[in-house]
Parts: C-alpha cells; sequence; structure tokens
C-alpha cells in the first residue's frame, strides 16, 4: 500500500459532516484497506471555527475560509455537505473546474442543477456521486447505475419522504386529522419548525428529480416534478381508503410514457396488498420496475446523520478506490436531451373522489352526469354517512383510468353544482 | 472510444446462458457507450452444439471443447453459468490462473469455494464477481461490498428460497398442508421434480454461506451453515402461528456473535408487523441491519433467466469498464481468518413448541418441570382442541430466550413422557 494519503476536503460540519468524519476516523484502518491508500481529512469548512463540536478534528484544518479548501491541490475528493442551492452549487462547480471529484448529499442542487454538473464533470474527467441525496444510507443510486444498467427502467415509486410517511402512518393508525398529528410530529422531531418543504411535496421532488434523471438518462429538473402535499387529507379519507382496501402513501413517481417521462409527487391510494402500503413511519421506499429484473423493492432509513455518512464514505470510498488505482472510469450516465417531461394534465390514472352533497334524491345523477361528459366512468359509488341536521350527505366515488384534465375541469363543475356542498378531496389511485 | 473489444466467454447456454447472450446482444450500443469499448461474445461452451437455441449466435463461437474458451487469449472475461461444483469450479480456477476476470451465477461453488477463489483471483489480480448467485436480479452483494463499505454488519435475516417461500405463502392463505402445497408447486413449476435442494433448506445454506462471507469478511462455507427444512411444518402451526401474531418463513440468518458468526436456515416465527412477514409468493427479501444504516431491506425476484442476466450482465460490466480503462482496483474483500462460525447448539432464542398431549390434569405440570429443570421458562401456554374420542389436546407453548442445547434436550425428555403422545413441532421464534 502506498503511504501517500488521498485528500478528502469537507464543506459544512453539521450533524452529517460530524458523522462522515466519525466514520472516516473509527474506520480508518478498515478504509484504508479497502481504498489501497489512507483517506485523509484535509481541510473542513465551517461557519463558526469557534463553535464545540461531538467530533474534535485535528488542528488547522478547521476554516472559515472557502478557499482554503476549495484550493487545496492535495485534495482529491471534495464532499459537500451545506446542503440548498447556494453556495453549495458555486463550492461544487469551482472543485469540479479544478478538477476534484465531488461527494455530495444536497438534492436540491443535484434536483437542480444535476445534469449541468454531471456534463462538467464528464468533461473534466471527474467523479460527482451523491447516493446520500435520495433516501440517506438506503442503496438506490449504485443500485440504478450499477446493479440495472442491463435494464431500461421501466417506473419508479417510492416513499422518498419520512416526515410526510411518518404524519401519513399516524394518521392511519390513529384516525387523527393533519393538524394534530403535524404538530405532534413537530415535538417529536420528526417534522421541522418550518414543514412546508416536506409536506407541500417539495423535498419529494428533488429527490425524485435525481432518480428520475439517472432512470431514465433524461435532464428531469426539481421544477418538471408536479408535486402536490398532504395537508388536505382528512380521516375520512383514511377511514374509507380502507374500507375500500387502500392506504394513502405520499408516492413520489417517475415513468417512462411514450418516448418522454412523466414524474409526479402526490398523495395516492395505494392497494393494501402491496409492499409500498405496508411501509410505515418514518421509513423510505423505493419500488424500481425494470425490463429484466421486474420489480425490486429498496427499504430503509431516509435520514439520520449515520445513515446519511453511511452513503457519503460508501461513495468517498468509490472514488478513492479509482484515485487509487489512478484510473477514472468513464461516467456511467449519458444523458439525452430527447426526452421531454410530460405535463401532469396528461396523465391518466383511477381517482378516488370525496363530496358532500345534500341529501336528497338525483344527487348520483347529477354528480354523474358531470363526469360522463368529461367522459369520467364511475367504477363505485358509495353513499357513506348522513347528517340529518345539516341535511347532508358524503358520497364516494372511485374511477375508472380516467384523465387529469377532464378530472381537473370536473372538480370545478362538480363545485358549482347546487348539490354538491364540498368538493372534500380528490387522490390519485395508483396500481401497477 | 477504442475499437478494440473486450472478449467475453460464456460457459453453459442454459435458460441464463441464452438471456445474457439475449441482454449483450440487444444492448450492444448502450453497453458499449457504458463501457468505452464494445462487449464481444467470442466463445460458448456448450454440451451439445447441434441443440436449437432460442438465441442465435455468431457461426465460429460455439463449441464443446472447453479449452476452446478458457485458453482464448482474446477473451478476457469468462461467464461460468454451468452450476454445481463440478466442472465449473476447476473451469473457473483455470481462468482465474490464466489471469481471465470470472463472473459467475454459481452459488454452489461460491459457497463451497468461494474464499479459496477469491484469494486466488486476489493474487492473480483479477475480479470475481458473483451478484446473481444470491438472489438472482435483486441487488444485494454489490450493496454489501460497495454501498454498506462504512458499515459494520450486525445480522442478516432472509428469504432467499423462492421455492419454499411460494409454499409457505400457500400453506398460510389456504390452511393446506405442506405435502399437497409441493405437489402443486410442482405442477405450476415453482419447485423442481427432485426438490430436495429447496425444501431441506440447502439451497438457502449455499446463499447464506455467500451472503455471511462478504458480509463479516469470514471464511463461512455451505457445510457451516444449520439447515433444517420446512417439510414438517403443518396447517395446524400456521394457524396457531396467525393466532399468536406470526407468521412462518424460512429464514436464513446470520448474525455476529462474540467474534464469531451464526449462520443458520429454518423456518421461523416471525412478528406479523415485520417487513420479512409481508413478503409473499416466490419473491426473495434479504433485510441487512448495519450499525451505520440501521435495516435495509431489499426485495425482488429470486430467481428466472432474466432477472439472473440482469445481475450478470451488471458484473460484466463492472469488470469491462475496469479493464477498458486498465484498472483493476483491489479486492474490497479481505477475508479473516479469526472468525470462526458458531455451532448451532449454542444458539439462544425463542421457542413456540406445539405438543399432543394426553386430555387430564397434570399435563402441564409435567411438561413445565421438563423445561424448568433445563432453564427454559414459558411465556405462554395455550391449551389447544381437544380430540374427546382420542382423549388428547394440543398445548401450544412460546418460551423466553432459551439455549438451543437445552431445548433439544427437552424435546427428548417430553417425547419420553407418558403424557406426551406427539411433539408436533418446535419452531424458532425470531424478531430483531
Amino acid at each position: 500500500m502506498s503511504n501517500s494519503t488521498i485528500g478528502i476536503g469537507l464543506l459544512g460540519m453539521g450533524v452529517v459532516g460530524g458523522g462522515v468524519a466519525t466514520v472516516l476516523d473509527r474506520n480508518r484502518e478498515q478504509l484504508s484497506a479497502l481504498v489501497g491508500r489512507p483517506l485523509e481529512l484535509k481541510g473542513v469548512l465551517v461557519r463558526d471555527a469557534s463553535r464545540p463540536r461531538a467530533h474534535q478534528l485535528p488542528a488547522g484544518i478547521i476554516t472559515t475560509d472557502p478557499r482554503e479548501v476549495l484550493d487545496r491541490p492535495d485534495i482529491d475528493i471534495v464532499v459537500e455537505l451545506i446542503g440548498g442551492q447556494d453556495p453549495a452549487l458555486e463550492y461544487i462547480m469551482k472543485s469540479v473546474s479544478l478538477g476534484r471529484h465531488i461527494v455530495t448529499a444536497n438534492k436540491e442542487v443535484m434536483a437542480r442543477h444535476g445534469p449541468d454538473i454531471l456534463t462538467e464533470a464528464k468533461g473534466k474527467g471527474v467523479q460527482v456521486l451523491f447516493e446520500a441525496a435520495v433516501a440517506a444510507g438506503t442503496p438506490i443510486i449504485a443500485p440504478l447505475l450499477r446493479d440495472l444498467a442491463a435494464n431500461e427502467i421501466i417506473d419508479i415509486h417510492g416513499i422518498i419522504n419520512g416526515t410526510t410517511n411518518y404524519i401519513l402512518t399516524r394518521m392511519a393508525n390513529e384516525g387523527a386529522d393533519f393538524n394534530d398529528t403535524l404538530v405532534d410530529a413537530q415535538n417529536l422531531g420528526f417534522a421541522e419548525a418550518d414543514p412546508t418543504n416536506d409536506i407541500e411535496g417539495i423535498d419529494a421532488a428533488y429527490k425524485l428529480a435525481v432518480l428520475a434523471t439517472l432512470a431514465f438518462r433524461a435532464r428531469v429538473k426539481g421544477t418538471d416534478v408536479y408535486h402536490e402535499g398532504i395537508t388536505k387529507l382528512t380521516s375520512r379519507d383514511f377511514l374509507h381508503a380502507s374500507e375500500l382496501g387502500y392506504a394513502i402513501k405520499l408516492l413520489a413517481i417517475a415513468e417512462r410514457a411514450d418516448g418522454a417521462v412523466q414524474a409526479r409527487v402526490h398523495p395516492a391510494l395505494v392497494p393494501q396488498s402491496m409492499m409500498l402500503a405496508k411501509v410505515d413511519g418514518v421509513l423510505n421506499a423505493i419500488e424500481v420496475q425494470a425490463d429484466l429484473t421486474g420489480k425490486l423493492l429498496f427499504h430503509g432509513a431516509g435520514a439520520g446523520s449515520m445513515p446519511t455518512a453511511s452513503a457519503v464514505v460508501a461513495d468517498i470510498v468509490d472514488i478513492a478506490r479509482n484515485v487509487a488505482g489512478n484510473s477514472v472510469p468513464p461516467s456511467n450516465l449519458t444523458l439525452s436531451d430527447s426526452v421531454s417531461v410530460k405535463p401532469i394534465s396528461e396523465l391518466e390514472t383511477r381517482y378516488y373522489i370525496r363530496l358532500t352533497t345534500a341529501d336528497r334524491p338525483g344527487v348520483l345523477a347529477q354528480v354523474g352526469r358531470v363526469l360522463g361528459d368529461l367522459n369520467i366512468s364511475i367504477a363505485s359509488a358509495i353513499q357513506k354517512e348522513t347528517d340529518e341536521v345539516a341535511q347532508s350527505a358524503e358520497l364516494v366515488l372511485m374511477t375508472h383510468l380516467s384523465s387529469e384534465a377532464a378530472m381537473q375541469t370536473a372538480i370545478e363543475r362538480l363545485e358549482a353544482l347546487d348539490v354538491v356542498a364540498d368538493v372534500g378531496n380528490v387522490i390519485r389511485v395508483e396500481e401497477w
């Protein structure tokens, strides 16, 4: 084994950075044996050098000046753990331009600028790995690129936001409503003080953009992904779904359709018999359907400092083995410019519709006419509870395969009907 | 891209070989782009050159003479798909000695001789990959070696034999008995005419040996793995298990214990809430618990020509990328000689015991005394159905954590009791 070390620069020293430093330190020997040369942390960019840290770093490597990491010629691999777009993107691009390899856990940067970064990296002959950007320590990016290399990916269905899956699991189990469960989740540390990114599906949309880019070798950006959050779900939706044999999950779905890609994040009714319906709590799971393998499920923790550090260090080792062997393999990702992203309006799926209607004859006929005029065919209709005081009833419809554009028009027309007091919720039904 | 091809030699042209040839052919361009050089099938060893084949091979590359593949200097990667130990092992060792890289789907050879092959390969600087040997196209070996590189593996729990999981799923759902279900599975092509390797847990033991070797970097051979099949399970066991909140699965378990490894395959009661309890039909699933990531589940098809071909071609591409880059990375597997394998008698676990007893007072006292004398403590006892004609009753016991050695003695002593007509079954209870 050569004694010359492989230099690592760390940008950001939050809990994940601390985890990475700890793992590099604790597993020093094992990792050196794997790589063939020792790994050495040579520069760590922090915001506040005086802050006490759980993981003790060697003197002299901590800095608040990014140039002291980015410009150091003995750093082979820059590990970006700052998060968010700025200044992470700038540091990554600068590092690539200087010929450094990159490991990042940054879903936002990869979702918004991944294709550009990868193209730039290819030109410079450097590797950019980002296993931790989706589902933390649960392998999904390396499997897509390596293990499924011989496959055409057909579709991806994922539960890739632990906060929302925790909330939905509790709503399903306890009959609780969204707002109460969110507050509980915040108190328990499973949801952030500003939960917008999670509960509106933005976080999942970033991650799905990354997965869809790799799976379909297409330039899918976060903004291409339709997203709809979980805030409109009520305990009644869970009750009806369960009676109909479904769970409600926030699904991230990407699929190939007529030479284009469709990518969307929204709540969905999932048959209770499917594996994704059985994924509970803060866990993540991603089901990939590919032409040779059929359906594969990857299931595990989707967050946390140590699971994330696991993915980051695996990527570091991957690159370091190539650096040690003096051979960076050709990029295993060639993105096509000809694959477009389909808008959500072109979706065809089944729908669950919950309406509050007047409790009098002829309601179903009027609702049915609105849907029928738009070619939306009803698969089943159940009139649920009646509120005698308000003289209202609850109507739950399941449709056959219908067009999203038609459904959006239908919702408007239903809301305009005298006999419809409220379109309580419309949820897509997914079976694959 | 260099035009010089990377030569592939194929040993064996059954359904998997046909799948591999088809995939190499159909995905020629995509694979060349990934590798940086074209892949070319240069020699195919078959048993009968005149047999018609679904996949047409170029003239002149089919041979019945192994030397025409093994000795060809323009073959870089030898793909062994013969199966079984002989002559596959000999061909692999010969190829390694000649400096060829190896891809194999051969669980038996890897379980019995994997450590020797890997040691030899390391000396020769060649790669030996075998993703297809366990769970076919479901990634598990690459994730263990690559994605979990920074982790210590704590344990592995797998359902890695599709035939038995199919039988157990039907027994659970239909209340059917083992023999009827086996015949059905044979008629449907899910079980072989001679099902011994599957139903006795031998196939799973081979696969577990491979996984345990990688996970614990120990020399675990197939013969080190305790195996017990599913033939003794009855519909009554499924009934009781279900009432107690458990599924019955044939589990393959490997765990680190006091510096040693314990590896075993046997039927087990698994709490219905656990993911492995929810894996139904011919599918495979492997749950890996690691120190950084926590529990990860890999779930998918465990057999079939195309899923297997997916794994084989992914391995070929992995090696070919290194060949194209003129750089074979150092082996990422160093096996320790100091990790021993614990015998099953040293196991500590919980047990389910089903007894047919005399239907008279004092039975539970006598049974309890036998167990108590051996330090086996009863967690719950339920007297089930009584057969008034035979004057017998069924007694189902769940124990606390107990020693396997004590339990084996207990079974003998229980069988010797006058009041025990039959020790119907003893099944280990696994929660992790």
